[in-house]
């Protein structure tokens, strides 16, 4: 199928087409700057969908959770995708999804369109692959796109920078805050949830939460804090009500754009390093940096001077 | 003070000027070069240091495995440094260090360093702070260099390509060995641990870790899988048979110099990576790249379009 070709199916939003073409930037494949290029070209509203990110430790009901968005997305006629990046994947290719028993529910949706993504650590990763697949995902018209990341770690980071909205997870007695503290995503979240708050410790993760919130307290935009037990769909209005209050502060404020335009520049940043990265493996060749690298265990030379040598074979 | 008073101390083992070298890494600072240099100049046997990485999810009992580790070595008469690394500070920051009440039991031994280290997301992060916090510990002449982490995904990866051996903990009732399957650390992990092994599921942990060991069975290394409790120091000999049976596997299979090339080629790269992205702020100017990432916006250009106007003003 030629690019051209292939960016008219995700244009007129044919699943098959999407499928591909984010298979097309998971394996960097040939082809995809045509097919951005074309996407770019056909598309009427680019950077119209809006991109919420949702993070949080593994068990703490990202899943569910995504779940709940999904639904109400649903009922209100909009067409949904979720990207589930695992950045863990650069060994084992990563099915994220087994699990995913209450996202499965909407697979036979035709509205919605739920894929993993594996971002390999050759390349770029991530902050490579993200923007390129939520591209495909904005040209096939999803009017949501749930960004879905687990861990720890840089990978909040990067989902941060790649969302208009930020939701991060937590779940009482998982010693949450702390690691909240410790992760700084406090700093990433736009709306913090305390999922499974029926449990014991919810209202002391909640109060934990709302001091730290009312310390960092710079920012013209102050997190919610919103309850919910997402397995029964308990708290569900509360957070698409704070989600949409964000979405008016983000257009309010001016702040929508500014983020849109740090994603551009990030990508745009990705694909510059991606490319100078391969180019050093091709033109200074792995046997070059081999012999340095050889020189540098044998304290022949320095690593700063090694790099030297590398940035002048370029 | 001076790069060559600086690399002195450090040479001689002065716990301040190691302080103090490692924050010039954390900060990138100016006479970073020149103390590497000197380092290098001066060092009598690089990479002589034994480099194990220890990594697993928040609450799995890292820092009391470290406080094992560094007993362990420290009854054999070595010096031991514990570099603790925490890949989610560019917020933060992060004192990772607060609750770590076994290590600090340590904090008076002049035979033990402790240290955290922030690796900033504006910089290379931690694949280029880390060798070279390492380096300053190997000049300084810990015989034993621990260096731990927080969290599933990248950073695990990026400790694993440091390291000599990697030790990935796990703890049971954490639906741990299905997130160990989805991490990827079974790639990763020369050594696993089980800790808190007197807890309900630790034999299941332990079986499936097993089970999991041995389908991947290609390498000639099979990660041995330890049972500890490392609050009472139980299991701590067997630890560190399996480490010390991993270190002759390095040495007689080739597998240790291979690993410490892949380090030297990785710090160079990382430095070179670097080196060009910041070059890219200076040359092309942040003016430029928003003029980019504005047309990106407005769809007047495609990212990789940009990104060769951003390769060719370089």
């Amino acid at each position: 199928m030629s690019a051209g070709d292939l960016a008219e199916g995700v244009l007129r939003g044919e699943v098959r087409a999407v499928a591909r073409a984010i298979s097309l930037v998971e394996n960097a494949g040939p082809g995809l700057r045509a097919l951005t290029e074309e996407l770019v070209k056909g598309m009427r509203e680019p950077y119209r969908a809006r991109v919420v990110g949702l993070t949080g430790a593994p068990g703490v009901g990202k899943s569910t959770s995504t779940g709940t968005l999904i639904e109400a997305a649903r009922a209100r006629g909009e067409r949904v995708a979720v990207l589930a990046v695992d950045p863990s994947s650069p060994f084992t290719g990563g099915a994220l999804l087994g699990d995913r028993v209450r996202m499965q529910a909407h697979a036979t949706d035709p509205g919605v369109f739920i894929r993993s993504m594996a971002t390999r650590g050759h390349l770029g990763g991530l902050a490579w692959a993200a923007p390129q697949a939520i591209r495909v995902l904005d040209a096939a018209g999803y009017d949501l796109i749930l960004v879905e990341t687990v861990g720890v770690g840089q990978a909040e980071v990067d989902i941060a920078s790649l969302a208009d909205s930020t939701i991060v997870l937590l779940a009482p007695g998982m010693g949450d805050s702390v690691q909240a503290a410790k992760a700084g995503i406090l700093e990433i979240a736009d709306v913090f949830v305390v999922n499974k708050a029926d449990r014991d410790g919810a209202q002391e993760t909640v109060r934990d939460l709302r001091n730290m919130v009312a310390l960092s307290g710079s920012r013209d935009w102050r997190p919610p804090i919103v309850s919910t037990v997402a397995a029964r769909g308990e708290g569900a209005a509360d957070l698409v009500a704070a989600l949409d209050r964000h979405a008016e502060h983000l257009a309010a404020s001016g702040e929508g754009r500014a983020r849109r335009l740090a994603r551009a520049r990030d990508e745009i940043e990705a694909i510059v390093l991606t490319g100078l990265r391969a180019r050093m493996g091709e033109i200074s060749g792995d046997r070059h940096l081999d012999a340095l690298a050889e020189a540098l265990l044998a304290a022949k030379t320095d690593p700063y001077r090694a790099a030297d040598q590398v940035i002048a074979a370029l």
